[in-house]
């Protein structure tokens, strides 16, 4: 009892490539049988409007990346960012592409938010439409009554989700939707973008989480909503170190998206045999880590960018079933 | 010339119940017309979830005006901000209830940006949904292709533009769309609600606008946009004191919105004779505007929810066009 720094720390490391490889598979498998309607590869264009040498490197992985599953990757520059907007638009209206994604942020404020909005809803293989968020809160999977549109995830919460059920946190002998529960999970991130859908996501699978930012600390939970099936929400009170510290003493999972080189997740806090999943771009994590985490996830870009392709076939499936009815 | 102090300055007050007495006027008959369909007047509901004492005032003197002009006024108080989602998407389904606005901040972060288009565009009296902006960026006047459906605008920027109209700052006597030709406008703020929308709303209408905000200063202009009638934007340079003063040196409207109570705008920067505008809620100038400014008006609010009611009539409209239809 006494001597656990003594004891071995079978805590393991586990890459993105290695969780995305079976989407990977799957992807380039179905590309593969969309050859009948796309014989060059489905078109992604992406649009780089903010010189971010980062964006670029991003964009040049994007290409690699969708390419060796045979999609066409176009990359778009526009050099005014007050361009982008029409350049959206023509993408929009072009039959050839069929999907789009921006390298934000573009200009750093609510502006992009608006950007978000003129991508086609048809088009958004980043899951950004305002449509496919209010879908996801309210567990909603279908675009149309009918039940025959499905609707897209945003897909860096997506790629979480399936990070977590690669990781087996999500339990298989629990009925689906209620895969997490029993589970507490620690998200510090919450962006509009990731980490609020993430925790709603969550909640609504079962989990208790708690939702930290540098303003205070929310609990998610499925909660008892009469009209929607949906989750609630619980301010815990002001940020403070000590209510983190109590939070991670019993975690199951911590994910951390703080973009910042400078932010460090206190280890001390990680109680050992925590699972631990960083989806910023900065390290999170510093590598003491990996003495108390049971599975630790640096980087998640690769199941990201899996996520993405594939809302852009679930994009092109929903296209084809309303060109089949009209 | 030298004795300028002793010229006298006939610079007027221009208050907002005067310039927006002909809507009352139009409205209250527009609603006394609608009698046959909504004999009880339609209902427009509020939503108010922040417990703010000021949004608390604002509200009643909203169910005041607008119950003065026959409409009817309910005022829903959320006592959880988490609640607020599901009691939108209610009265959104709720076919009793014509017209839906929200009192923000309520998050006071980007969620409020969420919230904003979770409003059902046909009952978005402030015309905060992204399609009203998207075509008001574009000059699109029309949500249908048969141009029997007239898009709304964001009430601020309308009410202020209708302001200038009222200011005799439109020129009549140019063709519409060009009655700013010549005309400049500073605006200080650059919000996605109002600054930028009005900034570009002016520079479509052939206005040269500095957009002023805490990081930079910038120009909109028609531009000469290939394939959309759009405002071109172009960066000054960052914000500064001197920049801030070669935009007013010749400029013939100031127009202020800094939601604080310690901005004042330098009345030393403002020329003799410009017209000077304020829709904060603060004071943003200070009596000394006054021995400057030929135009001077003080607050907004009362033609902003003229606009309000105006939009909320064309949205009945829209919807008895949408019934007739099916």
């Amino acid at each position: 009892m006494s001597g656990s720094e003594a004891v071995a720390k079978p805590g393991i490391t586990v890459l993105a490539s290695k969780i995305s490889k079976e989407y990977v598979d799957e992807i380039t498998k179905k590309v593969e049988a969309l050859k009948s309607i796309r014989p060059e590869g489905p078109l992604l264009v992406g649009f780089l409007a903010n010189g971010d040498p980062a964006a670029e490197m991003y964009a040049s992985w994007t290409k690699k990346t969708s390419e060796s599953m045979g999609f066409r990757y176009e990359l778009r520059r526009v050099d005014e960012k007050d361009f982008l907007e029409e350049a959206i638009i023509e993408a929009n209206r072009d039959d050839a592409v069929d999907g789009i994604m921006v390298y934000y942020p573009i200009f750093g404020n609510a502006q992009d938010q608006y950007l978000q909005q003129v991508v086609a809803r048809e088009k958004d293989v980043e899951g950004l439409n305002h449509v496919y968020y209010q879908n996801m809160y309210h567990n909603i999977r279908y675009l149309d009554n009918e039940k025959q549109l499905k609707s897209i995830l945003p897909c860096t919460p997506l790629a979480i989700v399936k990070i977590l059920e690669y990781l087996k946190i999500y339990n298989t002998l629990l009925p689906e939707g209620n895969r997490l529960y029993g589970k507490k999970v620690v998200i510090v991130n919450r962006s509009e973008i990731v980490g609020r859908p993430l925790a709603a996501l969550l909640a609504n699978d079962g989990a208790i989480v708690f939702s930290v930012d540098v303003n205070n600390v929310q609990k998610f939970t499925r909660g008892e909503s009469l009209k929607f099936i949906k989750h609630h929400v619980e301010d815990l009170g002001p940020y403070s170190e000590d209510l983190l510290k109590q939070c991670c003493a019993d975690a199951d999972v911590i994910i951390t998206g703080v973009p910042s080189p400078k932010y460090k997740f206190p280890t001390e806090y990680v109680r050992d045999g925590t699972v631990c999943i960083n989806f910023s771009s900065e390290k999170n994590f510093d590598d003491s880590i990996k003495t108390k985490a049971s599975l630790y996830v640096p980087m998640t870009g690769k199941v990201t960018i899996s996520m993405l392709l594939r809302n852009m076939l679930r994009l092109i499936e929903n296209a084809e079933k309303v060109k089949a009815k009209n």
